[in-house]
């Protein structure tokens, strides 16, 4: 952040659903004032509720207009929120999931000195839940926040919403649109409609077949239980992108059929090592190198409290845990837990943890 | 487990393995006499310095015999063992993971008097570690263990297998072994190989691009970080069952293309809708039917001991934690925890941590 910030409000927020809402809590926190526009005047009401800003008044004239709308809306809106905005100059930015596509929109509908005032934003924060009660001014901390300036747009503009961004509590990263959208293919779109191709696998299968599914199928298929209707407006703002990676994986699809069929293992290991590698491409906690891990497994009992006394016993190791994953085991009262700690911290662990009781699986 | 059990010992195991040795810990734990072979006499001094067994020797007369060695050699070794124990009638098992091919293998090779002594078995259990090193009594516990009976099997072989399991803590579930082969097909090995698909394409992303990675593409890829020389044998032995169900993949993968890059917005979401739908069909924890939950998402400092004070602050609520997910943020000392909770504890967890200062998202 600037020393001497140039975000001082008003902030402007059009859709108060849960991005909306959490991006006005936000600014709050922040000491800006915040106006609020919604097709639902209930939305507003509740979201005004919450603290997240006022009314938006004829008279408001905003230096920052955030447009949280659908997917499929978004184009217009932004037209529109450029048009109100004119008289005093306002900068105008948005939280979608797509940037190409609202900005052809709004590039064929607006004259180049007011596109010069639009510059696109995506926070990466989300929630399984929507609507404004869902919203929190910490939605964001911590989360990148893609930037995605056009080449005309006014640098002061993109600065002022890379302000936005930290305010929020986010880390600002700058991309141009079509590189943006061609990430989000990458690590978002694809993966939901890979997890939704195994997930409805599993429709036509017997009930005893299911009985077997591990904790592989669970992972795989998690972001596939995301709603239709949202997912499917997101994927349609990308298509370009996100046709030309499901082609590659096509093609990458039809060399796995005929490895299998074929009894080739050299093709099927080859699949499976560019796999390997991929898994190792993807940062590691904040944002740096993945850093070797070890997994310590641990038997719980199914009961409350049982966490509790596994993190606290944890926690006097004085061993990080960088992540958890809990096994959903049929038939017993136990459950299987694996805590990712550093490589050098995993023995330690280990022995702290057995000299209190616990079970291990070494 | 009938009240006279039937399984007296000794067991033999054949490769002390992961597998193997955990079999023959859990076998001791339960009193049993355990002989261990393996070509690997380094193994065999390791499991049997974990207390895994003895060494066979040429006298011994096991009443069963489980094979576990790598898929590849699974048919013959089964064979070996059933020839070797001739005299004295042993039950012979094992516990691959695919159960098709090795029975084909074997009823090719030997009479049908003596197929009637082999019941194929394949444990759900499993560890990123391999070797008799990472071996463990309780690596089945609360684990479904499919036994696999071909028509002709002994009733009385059967029931010896399924007692095995029970004593190795898993719940037995009994499948024909080509039910059983299509249904790890669908749960295990499409999942594994969709997810090397999803992954493979993040090799050739720009780091700035993987920069916007979430917790969906760790998600999708996690098990695609698998041994590709174990996981192209697993799935190799499984070819009819894989090819069957990733031609219906292609298949619906091209409805896909054809929705994305047309433009149609229906035939998208329908696939959508499919796969939320599949998501639906695993089964929950216990076996049960999944049960509606709810999650409660806390921002958690990134150092030792926080997560302790967590667990223990949500332990005093007395609500279940289902499950975790602490989400990897980039750029900043803060992790978001997901808790997954029963949908009617909800609200009080969230009182309850609010009460002791966490800063929860609602």
């Amino acid at each position: 952040m600037p020393d001497q910030p140039a975000l001082v409000g008003p902030v402007e927020i059009i859709g108060t659903g849960l991005l909306g809402t959490s991006v006005g809590l936000a600014c709050r926190r922040a000491g800006l004032e915040v106006v609020l526009s919604d097709t639902s005047p209930g939305h507003v009401r509740t979201a005004r509720g919450l603290g997240a800003g006022r009314k938006r008044l004829p008279a408001d004239r905003p230096q920052l207009v955030v447009v949280a709308v659908p997917p499929a809306q978004l184009g217009a809106v932004i037209v529109q929120a450029l048009r109100d905005t004119e008289a005093y100059d306002a900068v105008v930015t948005d939280v979608g999931s797509v940037k190409s596509a609202p900005l052809d929109e709004v590039a064929a509908a607006v004259p180049a000195q007011t596109l010069r005032r639009y510059v696109g934003g995506h926070p990466m924060a989300g929630s399984e839940r929507s609507g404004p009660l869902a919203g929190t001014a910490s939605l964001f901390d911590g989360r990148p926040w893609a930037v995605t300036p056009h080449p005309a747009a006014d640098p002061a503009a993109v600065a002022l919403v890379e302000e936005l961004a930290g305010l929020c509590g986010a880390v600002a990263l700058r991309l141009d649109p079509e590189a943006h959208d061609r990430a989000v293919a990458r690590t978002s779109h694809v993966p939901h409609l890979m997890s939704a191709l195994v997930a409805a696998r599993l429709t036509s299968a017997p009930a005893d077949h299911l009985a077997l599914s591990g904790q592989g199928v669970r992972d795989v298929t998690r972001v596939a239980a995301g709603d239709p209707a949202l997912y499917g407006q997101i994927v349609a703002g990308n298509a370009r992108a996100v046709t030309e990676l499901l082609t590659e994986v096509r093609a990458q699809l039809e060399t796995l059929i005929e490895a299998v069929s074929g009894g080739d293992g050299e093709a099927l290991r080859a699949v499976l090592a560019e796999g390997v590698a991929g898994t190792q491409a993807i940062p590691g906690k904040h944002g740096g190198p993945q850093t070797p891990g070890a997994s310590v497994f641990v038997s719980v009992p199914d009961h409350p409290g049982e966490l509790a006394r596994l993190f606290a016993d944890a926690g006097e190791s004085g061993v990080n845990i960088e992540d958890v994953h809990i096994d959903h085991d049929p038939g017993r009262p136990v459950g299987l837990v694996e805590l990712l700690v550093a490589e050098d911290g995993a023995e330690r662990l280990l022995t702290s943890l057995e000299s209190r009781g616990w079970v291990t699986h070494r």
